[in-house]
Parts: C-alpha cells; structure tokens; sequence
C-alpha cells in the first residue's frame, strides 16, 4: 500500500498526531506565544465530507482517464493555504472539481482540453496541489470544472550529461525527481519547503523559490525550455543555454500559474551533486546590524548557497537560538573547497557585529548537507513546518505565512510597517498574536524577507479573522514597494493586490496574450489574469 | 567642437585612415586572409548624398525637437551592420526617416508618440544607432516615418547607495553613464563592443550581451525596474530584487527592440568598482580540448568575469597568437582576492590540456583592467575591430560577424556545420573566404560561439553575396538548434529565422501583445514583430 496523503491538510496522513498529543502541545502554547489554544478539534473523514453533485459527464472518449469519485474530488478541492487547511478541517468544500482528470500522456491532455473548449468547461492544471495562494481550487463563478492532475506525467525522459541538462515530465513530484537524476549523479537542487508534494511544473508555473539564497534563486533560472499545451496547441521553446531572440517565450509561461496552458515537460539545467560544503552559524544583538551584515554578504560576490537570517522570534520558536538574531550562511560546490570563501563571509559579517556560534563546518563527500548545530536544527524545523499547520489549526490557531521583496533602502520601513501593520490586526482580531521573520533569499539590491504570523482564532471567525491579518500584511508590502509574492505565486488570494502592483498596461498585455491561447477562456479561471 | 561621428560608417570620423594607409593595409590582406583587396575606393561626402524628400511635416507644437535637416535624416538612416556601412559608403540611402524627434523630456515622448499615433506615422525608436540587425532603420513599406532619438534623454537621475541601484534615462551612451556612476565609486560594468557608442535603452530593448562571460551575461540581469512609453500610456514596473507575482513585465520589454514602446528609464543594478583582477592566458594545441576545458569551467561553479575561447584562426588575426587557441580567463571582484578561484580555474583546463602562457597576473587597485599580455592585445583588437569594417569596406571586402548559443552536445554538430556552409558560401559567392570563432560568453548548460567571416566583393555586388553567405550561416544556426542571435537581437535582419525559431503561438502572443500596448502599429514596422 502506498503511504496516504492527508486529504484536508498538509502531507502525510499519519503525521496528524493524535488528540492526546494535539492537546499537550496546546498546553505549550502560551509559553511559546504568549496565548492559549482556543479549541480542540478532530477533523472529519473523507466520507463525511458533502460535496456538491457533478456537473459534468465526461465523453466516453475520456472515460479511462477522469475520475469523478467522492474521494477525487475531496482531494482535489483545495492546496494547501491556511485557509484550505482550515476549511479542510471543518469539513467545508463548497467548490470541488465535477471532475478529475489524469492524463497518462501528452496526447491525453490536448484532448481533454480540446473537449473542455468545445464544451466551456473549466480546466484547473494541478501539479501537487501544495499552492498557498487559491491556485489549484476550482473558481465559484466557474459552471463545470475539471481539475486536471498531471500525476501520470513523472518521467525524467532524457539526460543530457554534456549540457548537463534534463527533460523532465512536468508531473514528477521532487523526491521522485531527485530519485531519477540521482541515478545519474545529477541533482537539480531546487529544495522549496513544499519538496516532497510539489511538481516540476507547479514550481514552472508559479516561478518557485528554492534551495539557492542567492544566484539562482527561482525555478526561472534553472529551465533551459518548456513544452505547453495550450487550448491552441503546443507552444514548445527551443533548449538554448541564453539568447536574445526577442522577449523570452519561457518568461511567458514562468508565472503563467495555469492560465495559458498545461505545462508538459521542460528541460531543465541540473547539475553534479555538491561534494564540498561549509556552513556557518553566525548570531547578532542586534537586528539591525544583522540586516546591514546580510546586506554586505550579499552584495559581496561571494554568493553563498544559503543565507538565512532569522529574527530572535523566529530563533526562538524554531529552538535554533533564544534571545539572538541568527544568521545561517553555507557554500556547497562539486568543484573545489570552500575555504578562503567561507573565511571572507565571516569576516564581513564579524565587522558588522556577528559572532560565530562555534566554528564553521567543512566536510568532503557526497551526503546530505547541512545538518550541523543550528543549521541543522533550522532545515528539521523548515520540512516540519506545514506540519504544525495542521496541528495549530486543529487547535483553532491562525497560522499563516507571507514573503515578499524589497530593495535593500526600503527594507527598515517595510518591516517596521509589516509588522505593525500585522501586530495591531491581530491584536484587533483575535486579541493577541506573534510575527516573526526571515530571510529567505537576498539579492545585491535588496532581501526577500518571509513572515509568519500565529494569532488565537475565535471558533467559527477564523478565515475572517485570517483575512484581516492578512490584508494588513499586504497592503503594508504594496504601501512599501514591495512585491505582493517573492515566490508563492499570485493565485486567487493576491490577485487584488497583484492588480494594483503589475502595470495595468501589462496587464492588459498578458490578458490579450492569455485571450490568444485560450479563446475560450478554460484555464484556470479566477487566477492571476 | 564636438568630435564628429562617421555618418556612414563605424565611430569617430577621425579613424577612418587616408587613402593611402587604407591601400597599405589593403596590401596586407593577401598574408592574413589569402586573398588580396578587391578595390579602394572612398567614402562619399554628407553633402553627396541623394535624399528623397520628407513626408513628414510634424506640427508646430513638436517643432523645438524635431529636425527634418539633410544631415540629421542621413545620419539616422542606418545602424552599424555590413550591410548599413556597405550601402552608407557606397551613398545608397533609398530609406532615410522623414524627420528626426530629439525630445528633451519623458512628456516630448510622449507627445510624439501622441501624435504619431494621430497621424499614423511611424517611429523609430533610436538609441546610439549601433544596430547590427537593421533595428534603427525606417522600414521600405511605412509611407512616413519619424526616428526618434533618445540622445538628450541622458542622466543618472538617481543613485540608490544602499541598495547598489541607479535610476538612468535610456539614451545615456556606455562612457557617459560610466562616467556619471564612476563619480559615486559605482559601475554598471557592461561593456558590449558597441559601449563608446550604444545607450542603455538600446541595449534594454535588444537585450544586449556584456562584460559578463558568466553568471550576468544579458543586460536583463542588471535591469531591476523599467519605464517604457508606449502610445496607450506608460508602462513602469516596480523596483524589485526579485518576485514571483506573474509572469516578469520587465522580461515583455527585454528584447521588444522599440516594437512595444520607447525605453525611457530604467532603475539598473549597479556594483562597486572591481579593487582585485586576475588574468591567465591559456593555449591549446587542439580545438576540441580547447572547448573542453572551457566546457568543464563553465560547468565548475567558478564563474570567471571573462572566458574567452579565441580558435587559432581568431587569435592569428587578432595578433594574440599564432597557431594556437587561446583561452583568456579573468576574475574580478570589489571584496575579494581571487587567487583561489584562479588556481582551480587554471588546474581545470591543465587537465584538459591548456598551457598557461606566462604566469596568471594578479592585481589590487581600482584600475582599468586586463591589460596584459594575450588579455590586453585581445581587449585593444576587440574594441577597434569595428572600425576595421570600415576599411575592409572601402576595401571591397565583404565582412560580418553573428553569434549564437547552443547547447554544449550540439555545439561540435554545429560548429561543423556552421563553418563548412559559410566556407561553401564564401567559395561559391566569392571565390575565397575565411571564418573564425570565438566564445563571448559560456553557461553550464552551452556556449555562446561568435563567429566572424571574411571575404572579397565583386564590386556592386557585395549585399548580394554578404546575404547569400549570411542566410548559410543562418540556417546552419536553424537546423543545429541554435539561436538565430545570443545577443545582437533580431530586428529586420534575423526576422526571417526568428519566425522559424520561436514557438508560432509565442508569436501570437507577442504580436497580441504589440496590439494592446501599439493599437495602431506605428512602433518600429518590420522589426522582429
């Protein structure tokens, strides 16, 4: 039997602790976050769920693919926001898919989108379904909807170890992914925290960040081309290391988030395992000496592989440091040793008031990385993560996170807006709250800071309240000249404020292009365009 | 006095050498290149040439920037390709624009395009005028046509310390914004061949290729925000390190080559001046190791400033070396020293076979740089090789340089292909020939190959054997899986292949695009779109 998915949260079923365990980890609660756990709760099974009968009949020529089960449908209503979790758990699915279909070929997929222009049904491309911005969940002013999982399509189809290049099915989830290169020695080292149930083409089309915190940052950088079907054909780019033939067409389909087409495959820039690395645990007094030591790290050129910078809050509830600012930094190479790199990064962050937290780790061979002192105790808590999502919402808490970028001379009044901005609505709305933040990424010209906010809900007011926090936080990110999403995808959740930050004129550019490829209108209704 | 500029050819008038020294050097080729000068002949003079009356008569309300001069329309009639310098020398200007606009604000912009629109008249949007693809050039079928020159548009508007970003208008040229940067310690350290003489909009608009071998090779790397007017309004992004909210509206503009709108600003990523170089001159005794070992460098994580592969033919007529290929390799940086980059770098292509040629030369100090030995004859032939065609035309002599990338397992296929079909063509058209390439930039997954080729006209018949021999080098790009440019842009001259090389439904989305932002089709007519 394979291992079973948590149908209304994040992950693994039998990660959900038991209620004796939820209960006792309330109780830590108000040391942790200065409040107490509203409730405890149990979630419904599957077959509790009442979900709206189908809408749509599938053609018999189509039948061996779609699936309109209760327990399709159930699994395919959501992704995996606070606010999915949350109506998960409360067993409320207004808007599921009338249909689910699971093409087992590219050939499947023109055709199911060839039926649904014909028949102006709805298509909502789901790669793993872990968005946190409404991505995958059907649009409530769609008729008929078919989500359509790209599960079956997971094959790495053809390596090219001289370009060190891969072609990959856009379905393939990231173990499975790393699984098939490994095989080859390669690794694409793309690491977001959703890893283990996203897809190589959910990170396409939402432009996900991942393992570099500098350099290479979003999935962009690491496509060599796509392959799309569009209600119009397949719109499919040449594999060129650069070029400046007109605008990029991958840029195009990059954040596309299932709106102009279902992408297929792509090829993708992989590269050898690391065999050298070095990590540093480096921790502050001060926040903004801190920010002013990331800042020259980044503007260094020493680029290093991670570059984390966590607030004390952050510190201290991921039990990584208590009372300090915490600055993780690493170098990773399959080439040559890290040393005179390492050695010139502490010394930056030292002239700017850093101090080692023991002395830097240097290791040789082919393993995982990372997983010394405070580095190590930071990448456990970054994978549990979702988890706890699911417990502190069972719990009634509100639990949200939210990043954006900035450059670097707006960074202080953005933060200090954010998170006053964030403070007084939960103190507002639920009476109390914390905030904490990272870094996730950092670029020469400004952070990409990453925020997550817990606040007691009240039973049965907790998207309302979630709601309210959550405009706070973003009009303080527009306020500030922010970006609405650094790397979580624009979705239904900030299409308002999207709306207000992309140039209207290119809005109105990306809906011609969008109204070219998809006359009808099926794809992914309600996101971004 | 200002000093003047070639009207017909390449730079500064004063380097266009008499008769004589031209008739010295013409008896030099046979050496070189195996075949002697076709002819001498001189340039016309600005006065001598034949213009057909302007079309155009703009309203009073433009007249303070409008100039509808002989010599303004004879100098905005051309870019800077072969075939601009073969048909200036020659005094052929069947196609000049009926009026030049030298705005003085955004708002002028702003007014022509306005009245453009009104009246239908065409505009050119015109930078340094450095194109090598017909990109500056009034199209044959537009009854009326403006160029539209961003010259006065020309300052560093503001300079963001902190966040190492600068907001620059569009038509600043390389030396003036360099200097204009290099009085705060900054630089933008982009330097195409075409630096003394191309702007920032210009290189925005064609996403021109830099200093960068690695890493940041594309102008597109250093754009943080644009301002671009187009006749429905204008279209500014935000100043952002990074996002993830939708596809990139700067990536729209990149490359647009003035089909969406003009360039007016831009907020670039600028850096400190580099305090620490090193240089290495490396040869090779075989092509194929050559490649590599420079493929193995690319691939290191090293990500040297400059990577320069010359063949033995490049670097023979460059005076670099003879008989040899050449590698030059150089590391720069404002923080670090680089001894430990340069020794892995020089260990790699040893391995592979390289020979250092002298030993690597270290420096410290804000200077200008890679000036040594094979590194510095290199940096003086690659800045005066334009200035080259100038002579080689007066000459008889047909001469062109393209540049593509592909990845590296198709890069000997089309290596191969590439020179035997411009050899073919050279042979067939002209009756001799030489071709040689070198690599301007490299990435992990290929290589950016530039190849020039050199052969002797039949007076009055040169364009046609330069086109015969250029369309053989072009479908050879084609069918190998090249780019038809790595970083010369498309504009009239690359239209033909671009059309085959991107996706047909990308196109029907730019073309989409063009007819929001362009509704009645007057920007730049017969370029890429």
């Amino acid at each position: 039997m394979s291992r079973e998915k948590n149908f209304w949260g994040w992950g693994w079923a039998d990660r959900f602790p038991a209620r004796e365990a939820r209960r006792g980890l309330g109780g830590q609660l108000s040391a942790l976050l200065g409040f107490s756990a509203p409730s405890l709760d149990d979630p419904p099974t599957i077959d509790a769920i009442a979900l709206r009968p189908s809408r749509v009949k599938a053609p018999d020529s189509l039948a061996a693919i779609v699936d309109g089960s209760h327990e399709a449908r159930v699994r395919h209503s959501y992704g995996k926001a606070y606010r999915d979790i949350q109506r998960g758990f409360r067993g409320v699915y207004e808007n599921p898919p009338d249909l689910v279909a699971r093409p087992r070929t590219e050939e499947d997929v023109v055709r199911v989108l060839d039926w649904a222009s014909d028949e102006g049904v709805a298509v909502v491309p789901f790669g793993g379904g872990t968005s946190v911005v409404g991505g995958v969940e059907p649009d409530a002013a769609s008729e008929r909807v078919v989500t359509l999982s790209l599960e079956h399509l997971s094959r790495v189809v053809e390596i090219d170890e001289t370009s060190l290049a891969a072609r990959v099915q856009a379905g393939v989830l990231g173990p499975d992914l790393e699984r098939q290169l490994g095989a080859r020695g390669l690794t694409l080292r793309h690491f977001p925290q959703s890893f283990e149930f996203s897809s190589l083409g959910g990170w396409i089309a939402t432009r996900a960040g991942g393992h570099f915190a500098t350099l290479y940052t979003h999935i962009d950088d690491l496509v060599e081309s796509t392959r799309t079907v569009t209600p119009r054909g397949v719109l499919e780019t040449r594999r060129l290391p650069g070029s400046g033939a007109g605008p990029s067409p991958d840029r195009l389909i990059l954040g596309s988030e299932g709106t102009l087409g279902v992408i297929t495959e792509a090829w993708m820039r992989v590269r050898p395992r690391p065999t050298f690395r070095a990590t540093a645990t480096i921790h502050f007094d001060d926040y903004g000496r801190a920010v002013e030591a990331v800042r020259r790290l980044s503007q260094s050129g020493l680029y290093p592989t991670n570059c984390r910078l966590l607030d004390r809050r952050e510190a201290g509830l991921n039990f990584v440091a208590q009372g300090k600012e915490v600055l993780i930094v690493a170098f990773e190479s399959a080439d040559h040793p890290l040393e005179a790199k390492m050695k010139r990064a502490i010394e930056l962050v030292s002239d700017a008031g850093g101090v080692l937290a023991g002395a830097p780790v240097f290791r040789e061979g082919d393993e995982r990385s990372g997983t010394e002192g405070g580095a190590g105790t930071w990448r456990s808590a970054f994978v549990d993560a979702p988890y706890l999502m699911n417990v502190l919402v069972s719990l009634g808490v509100i639990v949200d996170t939210f990043e954006t970028a900035v450059p670097w001379d707006r960074f202080e009044a953005l933060h200090t807006a954010v998170t006053s901005n964030v403070r007084d609505a939960m103190k507002r709305e639920c009476g109390a709250g914390t905030i904490s933040c990272r870094f996730t990424h950092v670029y020469p010209d400004g952070p990409a800071p990453y925020y997550t906010f817990i606040a007691p809900g009240s039973p049965g007011k907790e998207l309302e309240q979630w709601a309210a926090i959550k405009a706070a936080a973003s009009e303080a990110l527009l306020a500030n000249g922010a970006t609405i999403t650094h790397h979580h995808a624009v979705g239904r959740m900030h299409k308002p404020w999207y709306e207000r930050q992309a140039p209207a004129l290119f809005q109105d550019a990306l809906r011609a292009a969008k109204r070219t490829l998809d006359p009808v209108g099926i794809l992914n209704p309600g996101v971004l365009i």
